[in-house]
């Protein structure tokens, strides 16, 4: 597999072309962004990190019959993933209140929900990915209904094993955000990363939080948690 | 009937008991209020253009088979209407995009919608009336989800008789505001007000706004456009 031209650049990666037109290789940064990109770092070993956690992650998935866009990881930092064309939902499933949910509906961070929930974002940054409806998303035609219920089912799925795999762990799974996909063939795949950059992750016993609201909220060093959840996973620096 | 203690005062009334304990007394402030309060006025004749407007508005939909909580005026700033607890929903029906609509989600105000849709905020002035989804209403207990699928049923309802009404005036109905109430046996009421204060109607022909945009964006005499509304709406001055 060969690399070619950079596709495009996000705030965590970059995306380049490879000689097979149905796959990207995806480099992920050392780039740490917050609020919409308000704050911003740059933490070495980040990129290295989060390559490997989303990989295990998309394979421990694959086991329980989740498929998802990763094909496999070819370096520290570099995987290699179906092309898919990004439904521009971001998909948060919340099990416990924290972060935006709580200030913007007043219920304490740590208030486990009656059931999880799914929540859509527009993803666009000029607009500060806002909160959508279901009617939003039928009007603005961000997905037909059909693909937004089967998105929904899936979230749902991916909670239920990744719950059960951090409980193992020791882990609370607060909430994450997905991104979809659809596939050349046009099936709804799920896509993006799944990392303590779009996870919270909380300690079972001390609530000590093990993902990006250490950089948001300056609780400590970023790298210093994210490597606490590779070892849990049983990862390693090796590729 | 004998005007009792008040029970409250919001940002445009104040509600009083009455010697009938399923009977409250209204009446219509001259405050003009936008922003969640940040931006505050007195407008002389505000309230009685209010009072008149809204009660023109509940008998006309009492008429189409729309109930309310609404009994009747009695004086130019003042009418009687059931009691209801207030279900804290925002409840706002659009047919058309404007305001935070158009803000939020980059859709330019004027633009059409292909259907009307309904959201719901979270009536709470200190967490500012976020827009809330299904999953939260339901997770908040703010209301059932059958409650708040009669809530749904019943503003669209509102929608197609309120559209036709201003339609057969020349004025196009883009957006509005209900609330609604349950009474002592636990009926879903509409409530509130509707008004120029809570809807947004533009001249069909000209797209001139009147409503309380004319306040919110300094176009004009707020009272000036009101008088226009309750002219065609067929009221007048006298109780």
């Amino acid at each position: 597999m060969e690399k070619g031209a950079q596709l495009y650049e996000g705030k965590a990666k970059k995306i380049y072309a490879t000689d097979d037109d149905q796959v990207v290789w995806i480099e992920y940064k050392d780039s740490a962004t917050a609020f919409n990109g308000v704050k911003k770092a740059e933490i070495a070993g980040k990129g290295r990190l989060n390559n490997e956690i989303t990989s295990l992650i998309f394979e421990k998935l694959k086991e329980k019959g989740i498929e998802s866009h990763f094909i496999k990881r070819i370096s520290e930092t570099e995987q290699l993933v179906k092309k898919v064309t990004i439904v521009p939902l971001e998909t948060v499933v919340r099990n416990t209140a924290a972060g935006s949910f709580s200030a913007r509906l007043g219920v304490e961070e740590g208030t486990k929900l009656s059931r999880p929930i799914v929540e859509f974002y527009y993803k666009d940054d000029a607009l500060g990915d806002p909160l959508l409806t279901d009617d939003h998303i039928e009007v603005l035609e961000l997905a037909t209904k059909e693909e937004k219920e089967l998105i929904k089912e899936k979230a749902l799925q991916v909670n239920e094993v990744l719950s059960s795999l951090f409980a193992e762990l020791n882990i609370k799974l607060i909430d994450f955000k997905l991104e979809f996909g659809k596939d050349a063939e046009g099936n709804i795949l799920l896509a993006d990363e799944i990392s303590p950059d779009t996870c919270r992750l909380w300690d079972a016993e001390t609530n000590q939080k093990l993902d990006k609201d250490v950089f948001r909220r300056d609780l400590g060093n970023l790298t210093d948690v994210y490597e606490i959840i590779l070892a849990k996973l049983g990862g390693s620096q090796n590729v």
